[in-house]
């Protein structure tokens, strides 16, 4: 499809969808600009025009015009996607739904929650709390509910919670022709045919627009402890993390922050943590479950060469405590100000994670920019932070090459090109590799569901 | 497609998938009529021939030969269906993979398994006992792990350990056209495109033959302690299992039997327990956490009229109290002798769960058959049987109106009309009320994966 003959689709799409939304249908430069570049290092592609989208039947009306079209369509919640995944790639219509933001039930005895998709995780939990319930999936950033199940999302509580794949129950989807499909009951387990929800989780807007969501909640545990722990060494944490999990202990959270990380965030933060392996950790559950995972976990991590934990109990303190794991990616801004960061992504069996971390390190010890490494590491998924000079394209182009080993190495150890972030632009290369005759099973149900490819083209996987 | 082009395709199947693995192709009767049965009420059907295959790539040479001459296939591993999913309603080609049972490799330190599809639960248990790990979903009947993943398996665990949908972590298949597809990488999470893992997980073997299976495992507890309570009624019963969801106890397993169950098992197994709803409780943790966990729950219980908990803590003693819960089926073929049975299996929100047996058992008072529930009631999942006079076929009739009635309560409270024995045959009718335009979604990527309709044809949904 060329560029010109969507263009010309455009043309008589937007003005098929002004007759229908009026002046929420925009095709001003700053909008437009403002849609098409996320949080990632991959450069703006402006959609040709962003509609504000305010239902269901809404999104379907506008999808069916962009279908007789052929016109691409991008969803957009918060734009805090990490791998371009917003980015207009052909131009076509964005449909903002960050105004479709209600919460539209809350079941406090089935503990679930259906939701708009441009609600996000922090007006979620705020909602929630007092009801003594809370939505665990946490990526950082205080993304759309509908983003993070169109990422399959996830963030440092999936060690414990799982990711959007175990939490995301249904879903209300428009599909490309404009039919509005509800991927299942709100029971929580099901056999009744193929599972259209898990399919929807993770396909990055390339199958449908999310419209509604309904999630799983939980409760509020009892007690919370967070715990911070410095290590001699790198392999001590990772081997204290490796137990921690063999061992079946319900830790809710256990981030691992590299000397990098830990120097990063001391000069963002004005904090004086030892510039070492550190881990974060925080446990879940009733006073006395609490103290016994935390004192099994200590034990560990003494073998393992770790300090005495340094325990925030209070809301106050954790959120202290937590907030100088949510600064790393400030703290890596200010170590280069005016940069550009690229996160990687892999995530490997956990057997296999000193080695690939181990490696990963020696990869980057040559390497001419700063690099810290920050993981959740009970599921086996790391990221670096490539902290570049946007002055030097060198730079990008050695990033690229180490993030290419990086995933090589991953993949050697049956791990994925991706744990978290998605495929967006940035993975499209290694899916072939990760996927094998995968890949054409992917590509048959998208020429299937979306037989113009107008649904985010141009993502996940080449369509050539 | 008629059953003559089907018979003429199949001779010359038949002939070339002999010529690849010779006396391992059966034609017997016997063999077949045997192939073509499960469990269930639906009636025999049997294949043309058995094919029992030794490995993927000769599963994959039959595919490719059942494919060139349009035959339908059907993957078979113990035949212990509930839906008539192994039934050759259009003749061909049973592909047993029952001898394809060896476990290929545990990760002890990633908690993982790979295996091949005709590894029994059972035996995958047995396997692993010494290294302190275990598999916990537990269908009750010891089904291979390949039909338990195509069928979207759970049991008495899942309230606690999830379904086939949460522990799948990753599979080989053998694709309609012969391909060989691997689902997913084995890290424990992943973002990389469509959730090709969860798409096969529950389909039945209409879109593939599953023959590898990758599982998660997990630590066998410190403690295990299993208990019995009777209820006054059956509402105090249900409200004691909503509550303990609610409070968000980690309860690995809660059973609910009504009192025509009960007095059914202990007819069969000699037992003396009130013929009163009862919970079966298991609790898994450390020492303590067992001991909290069990008297949070008695503490419910008694608060909604339940008596006190009898415990059983050693293995011997657990083993016997489950065995009650286990003989549930054959105590119901006891109290008809010959008769048939028919297991209902729909699955509601928990908040729905009291209203939807009450109603059902409100429908029951007039049957002209007897009827015990069992319920997998953490999830909101419960089973009537129909025990059926063979001779009577004004009961099948009865049956038949009573369970859609049953479904149709269920689906107006957004549960779903299987919770966990799959369509097969017997759910077809319901599905498009359940799914509504979903199902064309199904049906397109069934068209897609599967374009001559070969994989286990007439299951699911109709394609007509």
């Amino acid at each position: 499809m060329s560029v010109q003959s969507i263009s010309t689709g455009v043309a008589s799409t937007i003005e098929e969808i002004q007759s229908l939304i009026g002046d929420r249908l925009s095709t001003a430069l700053a909008v437009r600009e403002h849609h098409g570049k996320d949080l990632s290092h991959h450069p703006l592609q402006a959609p040709d025009a962003v509609a504000f989208a305010e239902s269901t039947e809404e999104v379907a009306a506008i999808v069916r015009i962009c279908a007789r079209n052929k016109t691409p369509i991008i969803a957009y919640g918060t734009g805090t996607s990490l791998e371009g995944h917003i980015t207009a790639v052909q131009g076509g219509i964005c449909v903002d739904v960050s105004n479709m933001n209600e919460i539209l039930r809350v079941g406090q005895e089935d503990m679930d929650v259906t939701l708009q998709p441009g609600v996000t995780r922090k007006q979620l939990n705020e909602h929630l709390r007092d009801m003594g319930l809370f939505f665990p999936v946490d990526p950082g950033a205080d993304a759309s509910l509908g983003g993070m199940t169109a990422t399959r999302a996830s963030g440092t509580n999936a060690v414990r919670y799982g990711t959007m794949r175990e939490n995301v129950l249904s879903m209300t989807v428009v599909m490309a022709d404009g039919k509005i499909v509800r991927t299942a009951r709100r029971s929580r387990k099901s056999s009744a045919g193929y599972d259209l929800t898990r399919l929807m989780v993770g396909s990055e807007g390339t199958l449908g627009i999310i419209t509604e969501v309904t999630l799983r909640l939980y409760g509020i545990p009892e007690a919370i402890s967070a715990a911070v722990c410095t290590f001699e060494n790198l392999e001590g944490a990772v081997d204290t993390v490796i137990q921690t999990i063999q061992i079946g202990i319900p830790i809710a959270r256990i981030e691992l922050l590299d000397d990098v990380q830990m120097d990063a965030i001391n000069k963002y933060s004005g904090l004086d943590y030892p510039a070492k392996s550190t881990l974060f950790l925080e446990f879940h559950g009733s006073d006395h479950s609490v103290k016994e995972q935390a004192e099994m976990v200590q034990d560990l991590a003494s073998e393992n060469g770790g300090g005495d934990f340094q325990f925030a109990t209070s809301t106050e303190d954790r959120s202290k405590l937590w907030q100088a794991r949510h600064d790393a990616a400030h703290s890596c801004n200010a170590l280069r100000p005016g940069c550009v960061l690229w996160a990687t992504d892999v995530c490997v069996p956990i057997s296999r994670l000193a080695e690939c971390i181990h490696e990963t390190k020696k990869d980057l010890a040559t390497a001419s920019m700063p690099a810290p490494l920050v993981g959740h590491v009970g599921d086996g998924n790391f990221h670096l932070c490539f902290i570049i000079d946007p002055d030097k394209p060198e730079e990008m182009a050695e990033a690229q090459t180490l993030n290419g080993r990086l995933i090589d190495r991953a993949l050697d150890m049956d791990g994925t090109c991706t744990g978290e972030h998605g495929v967006g632009l940035g993975k499209i290369a290694y899916m072939e590799r990760e996927h094998g005759e995968g890949i054409s099973v992917m590509r048959a149900i998208k020429k299937t569901l979306d037989p113009d490819n107008i649904m985010n083209p141009g993502k996940i996987i080449s369509m050539n």
